[in-house]
This record gives C-alpha cells, structure tokens and sequence, in this order.
C-alpha cells in the first residue's frame, strides 16, 4: 500500500505531460519537414522512442520543484519535458557504444539504419539534436532568467559527470586492480547521482530553494534514491520474474553489463568464482543452467548480500533525510513512498 | 595589403586566448583526474585537438561584440572559447560519421584508440562532454543573465541546423532529384550559417546589440562570409597549392566529399560526366591524371565558373550590408578585409 502513493504520483505525472509531448513533437516535426524528409523522419524516430520512457525523471523535476513550494505548475511540467530529451540522446549514444539491440521494445535507434555505419551516423546525430532541443527546452521555459541559468550550470555538472561515469564504464577498468571507491564512482557518476539527484535538484532550483541545508538534504536524499535505483535494476537483471521485467534473467550477463553483482565477485571471489564469471560475462551462448550457476556463485561469494544490504542502507539513509527537506506531510509520504516504491519494484 | 588587417585581428585574438585556453584546460584536467584516469586521458586528447583549431569562429564572435560595442573585453575573450570547444566537438563527430582519417595533423580522436569500437565510443564521449562544456563556459561567462539567456537559444537554433545538415549530408541525398534549393540550403545549414553567422550573432547579443536592422544586416554578411569559406575551401581542395593547404590536391575526391563542384556535375553535367565524377568520388585509389581529368572536367561543365561567380556574388553582397553594420571605419575596414581575406586564402 505504501507503493500506492509513488504510483499515483508517476502516473498523474504522465498523464499531465502526454499533451505536451503529443505538441511539442507536432511542432518540431513540423519544423525539421523544412529542412528535408531525412531530418523530419529521424526526428519522428527520435519522438516514438523518447515517449516511452517511464519517465521518472520528469516527475521528480515536479517533487523538486513542489518541495522547493513552486507554484507555476504548468511551466514545470513543460519544461521538464527537457529531462527526458536529454535523457533520450544519452539513451541513443550509449546503444551506440554498448552495441545494444533493443531500446524501449523497439530497435536501437541505430539499428533501424541500413547499413550499419549509417545507423551509427544517424544516432550519433539523432543524440546531439536530442542534447540541443533539451537545452532549448529548459532555456526557453517559463522561469525567471537567473534561476534557468543556475539551472543550466547544475545541468552541465551533472551531464558531465554521466559521460564521465560512461567513459569509465567503456574503458573496461580492471577491477582488480581498482578501488572500492573508483568503481562505486563510476556506478555513481553514471545513474545514481543522475537519476536521483539532479531532477530533483532542477526542479528545486527552479522553485527557487536557496537554503544551502535543504539542498544538501536533498542531494543525500537524490543520491540514496538514485543508488536504490540501479540496485534494483541490478537485483532485477539478476533474480527478476521475467515476465515482469519483460527481459530475459540473465541478460545482464549475457550483455556482459558490469554491475555491482560482477564487480564483488571480482574483487571478492576466489580464483575459480573470478574464472567462472569472466567466462559467462559478455557471452552471448550461455544457457539457462549457466545462469542458474552463477546465481548461485553470486550468493556463496556473498555478493548478493552486499548488494542488498547496500540498497537496505541508502533506502535508510535517504528516509533519514526527508523530514530535514520538506516539513509537509504530503510530500514527505511521497519521498518515502518512492523510495520505497524504486526498491521494491519488480518491474 | 588588403587581407593584412584580417590577418593582424585573426592573430591577435588567437594570442590573447592563448593563456585563456591553457589555464581552461589545466583546471578542467585537473578536475577529471579525481574521476580518474580514463577521464583525464581523454580530456588531454580533446584538448591537443581543440587548441589546434585556426579559431576563426572565436575571432568572429569578438568581433561581434565589438561591433555592437560591448566593452567588456576580458570577458568577451574568456566566453569566446564556448565556440571553439563547441567546433571541436562537432567535428570529432563528424570524423566518426566520415571515416576521417586525421583532424588537424593528429589522427582523428576515433582513431586514437584500439580497437576500432572503443574509439568510436570514446570519440562520442569526447563529443558530447564538449558539448557540455561548451555550453558550461557560455552560461557560466561574465554577462548579465537576459543577454546570456539569448544567446543559449541562439546557440540552439543554429547547432540543430548544423546537426540537419549533417544528416542531409550523410544521408547521401540522390542530387538529380533534389532542387538546387535542397542541395544549397544543406550547405548553409551544415557550413555557412554555422561558420560566419553564428559567431557574429552570438558577440553581438553578448555585446547588446538589439536594433533589428542591424541584427539583420549582420546576418546577411554572416552568411556570405560563411558562403566565401565554404566555397573557397572547395576550390583549395580541388585547385589549391599542395604545399600551401597542407592536403593532397584532389583529397575531397577520394574521401567522396560532396562539395558545390560535384553537385553541379551531378545535376547539371551529360552522363558521361555525371558517371565519371561518380567513378571516382571515394575511390581512394585515384591517381593524379584522374584528378587532372576532374579538374578540367570541372571547367568544361562550367562547375568551376558557377563555384567561383557563387563566391564572387557572396562577397557583393556581403560587403554591400557592412556600412548598415556600424558606422566605425575600423571595424567597416576589417569587416571588409576579412571577406576578402576569407575568399582569397591559398591555405
């Protein structure tokens, strides 16, 4: 039941921006149709893939811009439409980079070009219009022109701090040889602070929070949010219902994603469990036994226990810090509830 | 003498922004090396690239500014590294989508690394932290907040036709079936907006310019000056002194650039000449005679004349909006001298 409150919350939240979608992409398709069909049909590929994001970076621009006692409510919801442009480009390069098949139910975007090279140009393009429009769309919203240029720096930060968190991720760093702290950096870099921190951040700038204390609150809040996230995403990938997923169990193995599961046993595991996942990591043949295995492998080396009792304590961690962001009860039961809601879910 | 004065302001903006740039590039390092390594590796990859540029587009923005009289120098100096950074990343992806070799007399950024794949991956990284850097260094620049605001929508605006054109460039549009409208309007979204418009625009917002008459005078000659660029190092890569552009004579034909001169065969030329020119664009195992049959295929067709007459009449009217520009004789004579400087370089 407690679920409740944080499904409400994102549902309304995408029920109110669907009309805002719906024309905003009318419009600049119009627009891109001047310059050719080849710019308009990209950019109606772009549309169909950047509508079906659940979108739950758009709603905590609206919390954070709620808790900082907002009140221009329909400027908020048109301009966290930005949100998920640029999350959408950031989408669109990193199946460039990590050779993903499919994104959203549909075909990467640079898969749905023949030959593959110009898919790759394509998306390439398609990410850097998506990075523009999205900077457009937070600069030209209805907010006093100081806070949308406090908004516009915290904006950069954050963005380089995922690309950052990306390059890490793509150099393949040998983990063995790595920190605790470099890898919990990347993971951190490239969702946790992202996901979590910076809509609610955006937002609460643009409701105009200056107490240098809430936001502090805030961001500890924005990152334990954020860190449940890719927890569960991580857990999901691993033990989840496939039904509910809609993706394989495993897959992330099979991808050869590194996760917080993989980076324990190669850090932790004895020679043998290192070997063992080395050898499924990234291999597109393993069968459903090999999964099974490797669950297995994950809860011996103890690595299924770190990653949830991690989880467990950012869970903690961010309820602490509610009461200290927000004194309205309404909102302190839907920055519980979503927490809550983020690590339990089983989708 | 002429071309003396565009030449002194070229080299004096590029001395002033040469301490600029070092401590830029020094802090932003600095920075990246507490996210580690990979990140700090790549950031030193970007910089060797972007300092390299012959910045004409930052001189341009200077100018810009000084012409709509802003007196804030120091300022205008330190913002004017947006564009370059911006530039610099444009093309690193750019260099992807066209398989390009070397950038600048260094392999391309994509080719810095192995396996293919990886460089590919880090070159789109680069990209986009340029982007965001670039749009960090605009918004975070010395100047009040409503002419900033401005200028990021302007920034938008002209970014998302260079991407357009982009696209319409690599979607290898069939030229005998588009109106010589399309073909143009490409190159102007992709080249000539872009280069000369751009930078002048931005100075001059920055610097509060706000009579329209003037905004759009400054356009027009924006746009011819971009023309005589682009049509100039058309003719440079196919007439010009090898010792002089520092490329091999012919280099547009074999990478299959598509520039005004194929165009005009393309959709003017019998077809006999349309298949030659065709035969040889990105055949890099052309030889020397090939390109000498180009060239005078060039003439015979009347390519070269349109191309020249196209840069000729560009220049006419860019030189015709620069009294309407500013009443200062200095700054009409530079204005003057550096479209003439533009149209009349040998490298």
């Amino acid at each position: 039941m407690k679920q409740k409150l944080a499904l409400d919350y994102l549902e309304t939240y995408n029920i109110k921006v669907a009309p805002l979608w719906e024309n905003y992409f009318r419009v600049k398709i119009k627009e891109s149709k001047k310059i050719g069909v080849y710019a308009s049909d990209l950019l109606t590929r772009f549309t169909k893939m950047a509508v079906l994001g659940k979108k739950v970076r758009g709603a905590l621009m609206v919390l954070g811009y709620q808790i900082a006692e907002g009140r221009n409510m329909t400027s908020i919801y048109e301009a966290s439409l930005f949100i998920e442009l640029m999350h959408t480009g950031l989408l669109i390069h990193d199946d460039i980079m990590d050779n993903s098949d499919f994104r959203r139910g549909l075909p990467s975007l640079h898969k749905q070009y023949y030959p593959s090279h110009l898919g790759k140009s394509m998306a390439i393009n398609a990410g850097d219009i998506a990075f523009y429009l999205s900077w457009e769309k937070l600069m030209t919203s209805d907010f006093p022109k100081d806070k949308l240029t406090l908004a516009g720096k915290i904006y950069s930060e954050y963005l380089l701090k995922v690309i950052y968190g990306q390059i890490l991720d793509i150099s393949k760093i040998n983990v063995e040889h790595e920190s605790e702290k470099v890898i919990l950096n990347m993971l951190r870099y490239k969702t946790a602070e992202y996901t979590g921190v910076f809509p609610l951040l955006i937002g609460a700038i643009l409701g105009g929070m200056k107490d240098l204390e809430k936001i502090d609150k805030l961001k500890k809040y924005g990152v334990s949010l954020g860190w449940a996230f890719q927890i569960q995403d991580d857990i999901l990938g691993l033990y989840g219902n496939e039904e509910k997923t809609g993706k394989p169990v495993g897959s992330d193995l099979k991808e050869g994603k590194r996760t917080l599961f993989t980076y324990y046993v190669l850090k932790h595991g004895n020679a043998k469990q290192k070997e063992y996942i080395l050898s499924i990591l990234g291999n597109k043949k393993i069968s459903k036994d090999d999964i099974t295995k490797a669950q297995e492998l994950l809860k011996e080396v103890g690595a299924y226990e770190y990653v949830v009792n991690l989880g467990r304590s950012y869970v903690k961690e961010g309820k602490e810090a509610i009461r200290a962001i927000t004194s309205d009860k309404k909102l302190q039961n839907i920055l519980r509830s979503l927490i809550k809601y983020i690590m339990e879910r089983t989708r």
